[in-house]
Order: C-alpha cells, then structure tokens, then sequence
C-alpha cells in the first residue's frame, strides 16, 4: 500500500503499472496478483482506509461534552496536521484521483470529505453560538482551517528543520487565533474592570471623609 | 488555454489530448495546430503565465514602504485568495502536472513557488521583527497562509452562497489574526493608560488640596 500511493502521488495513478507496484515492493507481477487483481482495487483500499478512519474520529471529537469548542478545535487541527504529514502521498493521491475513482467508492470518498468539513463547521458554529468565536462564516473559517492543515501535505518534510510537534502546535494555535473572540483582550478587561471596581470604593470612601458641602 | 486549463484539470493531463482541446474548442484539430504544436506547449503557456506574473506582483507588494507588515500581509492574501478563486483548474493543474513538465520549465515553475514563499515569509518576519506580530515561526506561518488561500481553488464556486468579496475579506482577516500581536488588546491598554493617566492626576490634583499632615 506504502509503495503504491508513493509511486501514484510520484507518477500520477494514470501513469502507474501493477507491474510498477510489483518492481517497487521487490516481488514479482505474479506474485502481487495474489493480492490484488487490479490498480483500481489497490485505490479503493488506500481511500478507504484514509478518509473512513478519519471521519469517525472528528465526529467522535465532534460531539465531546468535556472539551470547549477551543478545546476541540485544538485536537482537531492537531490531529488533521500529523495525519497530512504522516502520509502526504496519501493525501495528495487523493486529490489527484477524484475523477478515476470507480463508483461507489467515488461518492463514499465525496461523502467522508462532506462529513469532515461538517464537523469542523459544527464545532466552529457551536463556539460563534456560544461567543466564544467571532462571528464569522462557520463554513469559510472551516474551508480555511482544512486549507492550512492539508496543504501540510505539499510542504512538510520530516527532518531537523521542522518537528511535527512544533508544526502541530502552531498550526492549531493558528486555528484557534482566527477564531477566538479576543480572549487576550476579554481576560485583560476582566482585571481591569475589578480593579476600576476597588478604585472606585477608595474614592468613595475618600468622599465620605470629605466635610459636607451644604 | 481556458478550455486545455479545464481538460487537465477534469480528466487529468495525461488522459488530454490535443484533439480533444480542439473539441472544446470547436476547431479542428488542423485547426488549432495553427496554434500550438504539442499538448507540452499549452501547458508550458499555462504555467508561465500564473506563476510568473504573480511572482512580480508580490516582490513588489513586499518592497512597498508606504504599507505596514499588516496591510502588505491584508493585500497579499487577498490577492492569492482572488486569483485562486478566478483560476481554479489552472492552479490545480499546476500542482498535478509539475512532475510531468518539461526542463527548463520545471524548474522555472518550482523558482516561481519558492519566490512566492519566500515574499510571504519576508512580510511575516518584517511584522515579526516590528515587534506587531507575535513571535512565530515565519516560514511555517507562510506555509500556513498559503494553505488557506490555496485552498480556495479546491472548495470555492462562484454563485449566491459566497461572494468572493467577503470570501476574500474574512480569510484575509483570517491571515492576521493568526500572526498579529494581540492588536485588539494593544489597543485597549493603549487607551486604559492614558485614562489610567488623568485619573492620577486628577488625584494628585485632590491630594494638594488636602490639609497638610505635618
């Protein structure tokens, strides 16, 4: 499978061969037949092991009661970039087959897409309802957080210049940062306002003192 | 090239054929090799006509002294954003054929993306350096916004649902909250400090007037 969706993301699917798979795995055509019948049957494996998995996960999270939308949009985008970077070929295989895939698969494969972004835009919908997210499009902010987690797949290369926990990290700070309704601001008002409160009591005070003006 | 742009783009590069392109067209294929000569050359004018007018535009949005990192990094994604949206297939075209272009092509395309990283990342690190972004890794924050512009190629359709305006306006926002320094809270302090101010000397104003304790 490994070596499939290396040579399909290297030399498109159209372009790849069983024969090609059977000379990257070190076996011979024969041999590969035994496992499977035909490039289209090795597609249909990579997609469903890719996008069904997925899909289960983000609506498990989706519908966590002990996490805040921020809380679950941390784990969201975390999880989406160490995916993307774990199999980057995978993905982009992906993108490029859309078109070839056979039926049914080929709905599966659009459905399990629809079901991700549908979770994603109902975590960001639930935290723009609660204020704790600005209010914006929960459908273009979910477009733009996929964007910036998937293109994680054209770009990242395992190796000292970029630990994967670093990326993740920023990544889903990003996420979040796009979303939040200001909380550096809110939380900063809060303190603000308590101290205002206490001042205001001194000056109070300070006016009980003060002799009678009448 | 809108036609060829759309082929590739639908079937895939390989699975296009010039005939084809003429079909489209609505010209014979006699006809349309009055044009180009090869399915090599179309996609030759594709690629150099997105990527390297691009390139220019954004080296000089960078050098512009008269905006600050924020409204270079507002007019740059809202740029990327616009031309994804515009040129969908074309921009897909691009990432699903790089591995079949031709030298010296190839390699002028992959310039063209580095140039575009590298006019993002530069913006990013001025804001960074101004001290009006937060500290963060700018090439992977570049990355990251890219991703999100990029990604408008994938999932936007023109029509009533989205206007591209406010497409464009949001993940350009988008973009800034992401790496700006916390501008909404700066503001705030801004503001509490100089009132934080008068209120002290208002008070240092009643404290002369108080009857000396000595």
């Amino acid at each position: 499978m490994e070596k499939a969706t290396r040579l399909f993301a290297d030399k498109g699917y159209e372009n790849t061969t069983l024969q090609d798979v059977a000379g990257a795995v070190g076996v011979s055509r024969t041999a590969l037949y035994h496992y499977v019948t035909s490039k289209e049957e090795l597609l249909a494996m990579l997609v469903e092991q890719m996008s069904l998995g997925l899909v289960d996960t983000l609506a498990r999270l989706r519908d966590r009661t002990d996490l805040t939308p921020e809380g679950k949009l941390r784990e969201l985008t975390d999880m989406l970039v160490r995916q993307r970077a774990e199999s980057p070929h995978q993905f982009r295989v992906h993108d490029q087959t859309e078109s070839v895939l056979p039926e049914p698969l080929r709905s599966r494969h659009r459905q399990a897409r629809r079901d991700v972004l549908a979770a994603l835009s109902a975590v960001i919908e639930e935290g723009v309802q609660r204020g704790e997210f600005k209010p914006l499009d929960a459908r273009v902010a979910a477009f733009s957080i996929l964007g910036m987690c998937n293109w994680v797949a054209w770009w990242y290369h395992p190796g000292p210049d970029y630990d994967i926990d670093g990326v993740a990290r920023q990544i889903s700070q990003s996420a979040i940062d796009m979303v939040a309704a200001g909380d550096a601001s809110r939380g900063m008002a809060d303190s603000a306002r308590s101290a205002l409160a206490m001042a205001r009591s001194s000056l109070d005070a300070l006016e009980r003192m003060l002799p009678g003006d009448r």
